[in-house]
């Protein structure tokens, strides 16, 4: 496993991005050689293009980065190129990525081709052996590289805690969201739209939920992904909070496990990461709070790194079985840290 | 019908005391006479004692008013009271009210005997019938005045919308709030816990909520009020917003009506204080929007100045039967307008 | 002097022009003709092209009216139009003002012309006189109509305050300003930029504010505007507020007066549009408030249906003579309201 | 110098105590020993009687520890205390202080003994020689500990940037300060006071800058402190930030040097801290962002660990000589870490 891999970065001047070249930084693994944007910014420095919003200081060799137009011929040019994560808006991410992937492997967070049905939509720890796939795209679609995808920020960090509910028979999910602004991206939500105020919309955020859900917790049988069957219904919120999506959870289980049981589940479920010791994985997935008031964003959302997701308030449901609380870091496990893992396990699976 | 009603105002003092006052000044049937409090301020001009955090300006003559203690005595000697409003916190509530209600009638927006079983727990549009406890409870009591009680904020604005779907066979709601901070009173929730933040937890809250619907929602048998059957799950959230609950609500039903004919449903909703065209009652209990990212608490609260609620986001669920979100204004019909609307139904009918 | 007056509004999408069109709604003198907005939006009709950021709600007539493009020739066929409003931004309105003001009077928030030696820049209580300049600026131009201009919205309030002091030889201004996330408009500021935080920087916000009080409170020759000699130094910040600009202010002064006397100089102050009754003027186009910890934005910017200043925290300066708190409301006073007085005094003057 | 020393955290509970307890965590030479409140949590475990809002997690042994009340006896019994810092709230701090400090160093971050004449008021890279009292103050009181003290918070970022401007002849200061929620304290500042507002009025804010500065930058005679003839006046404003108090200020310089000159001034500033290389010490106690929207609260006040101010917008002034703005953090420099450096000072000159 050959580790010392050059990256490029599309759509590096948005905030997912901006927090890709963060966290690729310190990488062990992966080292910033491209870094690509759309034409309005191509041919400037990074420096001068971006309106850099993370809360550490942008990096100065970064800042002195040309940006170059999120083309093949133009990422051929400006490096040598082992892999591509791309960050890039939707209508552009389509398109850009599947040109890229002739070549490159590509991880993406964008939506575009996440529901494609050659394409995985992986949370490492839940579905690694849906990478499987990859060699099947490669052949289908004949490129030398491939597009692996990772799900909506608020299907991630939802769908890490119903994996270890499966042992209990899951079947349906109603959950209700308060998400973070920085999920809008940068501008994003005004902030006279959001001052004193709930925004209780967010485009085709729960169809994504509904539909992620059910790929990601599908099974793989060698050939395609055969969804799963559980029924998921959403309602989507944006709150006054910079980062960490909190979600309210109702679930329906085949069986009726205790509390116990299911704090012990949330709490001892590990995964392919873990077993890897991927540069990127939390010890803990899943971290359970035991305080009547928590997660709460601020406090929560930099648990191990930004890539546990936090759950707490456990509880029987009357009507469902369980409701409990669950907490992500919607940028780094969300979005920049949660692709970074997938090429991590694709990586060390020798796939990339 | 004598309609020059003198009224005390117990604990005004308080966020919901200051509502109390804001909202009778130009009241054509109420009359504030007494404003009282507890010891710590009583003796005190209300204005030196006040906080004052209402938008509007305090009223010159409400500031220059003397604050005399909570006991039945004190009142008394204080001014020729015909009817008593008390937003006192929790704990002092239930005696005071208790020694009060021997003599007057007492509107409460505590808690401590919304659950008694001789105590109505009214919402005008609701229940209004459920007043028929009122000569139940002087009687068993011995009392000359009465209580009655109006339910949790939260809760007032869900059962005013569950209400209408009692026709298509209610049987389960979930409910997730995203609850704002005057909720709390004053001075309530840190600015240090809510900034960049969400506090999944209320205290009380979510019990509040599934225990007092089934009384409201209950019939009443000449005797005591029938619980309704409804099962109800809630999982309560303090979020950064300053009036305006908002609340997302999943709901099973046996029949199986069209998005249209639930909306019809809800605007079609009037009740008592709309036919008995009382002074605080909204045209519209409940009022639909049609767009779709409303209602939103900064935008919606106000509606029907604060009296009415505000339904949205209808939709069929795959889960339940629908899904929509509801918000009210949770200091003025979930608190001090709701319990005035009570006193004028229950004036309007003779009781008091 | 003819009083039913249609006029346009351009840039009438925008924050500025929605709130034009809240406050010209039961406008006994100005009824609405004509809305104008840029090509994006120019054809639709207003309730399909406008993010509608009130907290009323969007007018029904209003939303059905079409948009018609910014130009001369475009608003002449839509409507038989005697004045215009004008909240386009910066880069648009030069051009387009000076255009439509060959024809029409043109009442303008926008900063283009404000510094034009022949055209007026007018708060109706501080330099009424300088109307005089309208004369010359037709004959001048050639125009039939002519261009008005209205302070910054910063500016407006401290020259509101000003004013009154110059009896006592005012000299020198030191100001730091907490101004209003509406002053940039909509969308405007991020919210990821905002929570939590303070941007200590308006883009040539202090320029504004130094050089528009000379003109303001300079004297009108009968020919030409002599500048004020008032030195002035701003120092500008965006804060997290919805609305209303907190200014503290360090005043020198060439006299000593007593708080007692500046306050009473605050007090008595009035001027034209309080003389000429004008339908937008406030009572007191100063309120003086005696708490230590007032004015605050959200208790304070509505007074005077937000056309007062409000002023607080007049205290002695060890460096300068007195220094003082104020507050306005941005978009009130600070933008469309005082662009509505400005049209009202001069039409009460017969000019318009 | 022996440097394993343990101290005692008086007023443990609050928000600077809990800074002090984190800061403290991994400090080489301080380590916790005892933790010390008032009556109300004397007799609990830490974990219990404190409502923890540092954003890192309560560390476990921290939460193990007793709370002893804060007396003298009590602290002696609970451990071999070498020194004591107090983050005591002002009515308690003055004779608890006075009564630990007849048996150990205090360091105190109340200001119940700043203007003490016999008592140092300290930042360490200012006026590191005023810590010369403390042998006359130990000889005067018949002591065996002394009270050393630090400035308020917005003094102290303050007065470090006056500091190097004191070369340039410094003889007036005009600020105005936006300063962060937490310098109230928890619970503080009420959310419903703050959202969507600015509360122009801070208690005794200014009084303290007006008198704390002129003790700081005064000189030591080897007998007392002569304060500076600095004439300072404040205007002091709470706004909606968690931490990091950003300060608005205009200087009037004898001299007049370039906007390079103060530039080179504020990076060349460096004081005893750095040279003694204390542990605390921020490699540059000032630091000069260029770009014209900083420093701001939310990207700025970690710097230097929460140690460094950070300055920028250094502009020519009209009125005085030149303006900047300038930001520290309120709870680490401003407060505990601003504490355990001097402390550091202190010990490291082998005076405690």
């Amino acid at each position: 496993m050959r580790l010392n891999r050059k990256v490029a970065i599309l759509g590096a001047t948005g905030a997912v991005g901006q927090r890709f070249i963060e966290l690729l930084q310190d990488h062990p693994w992966f080292k910033i050689e491209v870094l690509a944007a759309s034409e309005r910014s191509a041919g400037k420095k990074f420096g001068h293009a971006c309106n850099w919003i993370m809360n550490s200081n942008l990096p100065t060799e970064i800042a002195e980065m040309p940006i170059v137009n999120v083309d093949l011929e133009s990422i051929r040019k400006a490096g040598n190129v082992d892999l591509v994560f791309s960050a890039l808006p939707g209508g552009l991410a389509g398109p850009v990525e599947s040109e890229l992937a002739s070549e490159y492997p590509v991880f993406s967070k964008a939506s575009a081709h996440r529901m494609d049905q050659d394409v995985p939509l992986i949370i490492p720890e839940v579905n690694p052996e849906h990478v499987g796939l990859i060699p099947i795209q490669k052949k289908a679609r004949g490129w030398k590289g491939f597009i692996s995808t990772d799900p909506n920020c608020s299907t991630i960090q939802l769908a890490m805690t119903l994996k270890p509910l499966m042992n209990f028979g899951l079947s349906k999910v109603i959950v209700t969201t308060m998400q973070a602004l920085s999920g809008a991206g940068y501008p994003g939500v005004s902030s006279l739209d959001i001052i004193d105020n709930v925004i209780p919309f967010i485009s085709n955020e729960e169809d994504k939920l509904e539909c992620e859900s059910q790929k990601i917790l599908g099974s793989f049988n060698y050939d395609r992904i055969m969804p799963d069957k559980l029924i998921l219904s959403a309602s989507c919120n944006r709150v006054n909070v910079r980062e960490g999506h909190l979600e309210s959870v109702f679930v329906k289980l085949d069986q009726d496990p205790t509390i116990d049981d299911v704090e012990e589940a949330f709490r001892k479920f590990k995964g392919k990461p873990q077993e890897l010791n991927l540069p990127s994985a939390p010890d803990n997935p899943i971290v359970v709070r035991e305080e009547k008031n928590r997660p709460q964003p601020r406090f929560d959302r930099k648990e191990g790194r930004g890539m546990s997701v936090v759950v707490g308030r456990i509880r029987k449901d009357p009507i469902m079985t369980i409701k409990y609380m669950c907490l992500g870091h919607n940028t780094i496990r969300g979005a920049a840290g949660g692709g970074i893992l997938s090429a991590e396990l694709i990586v060390a699976k020798g796939i990339a």
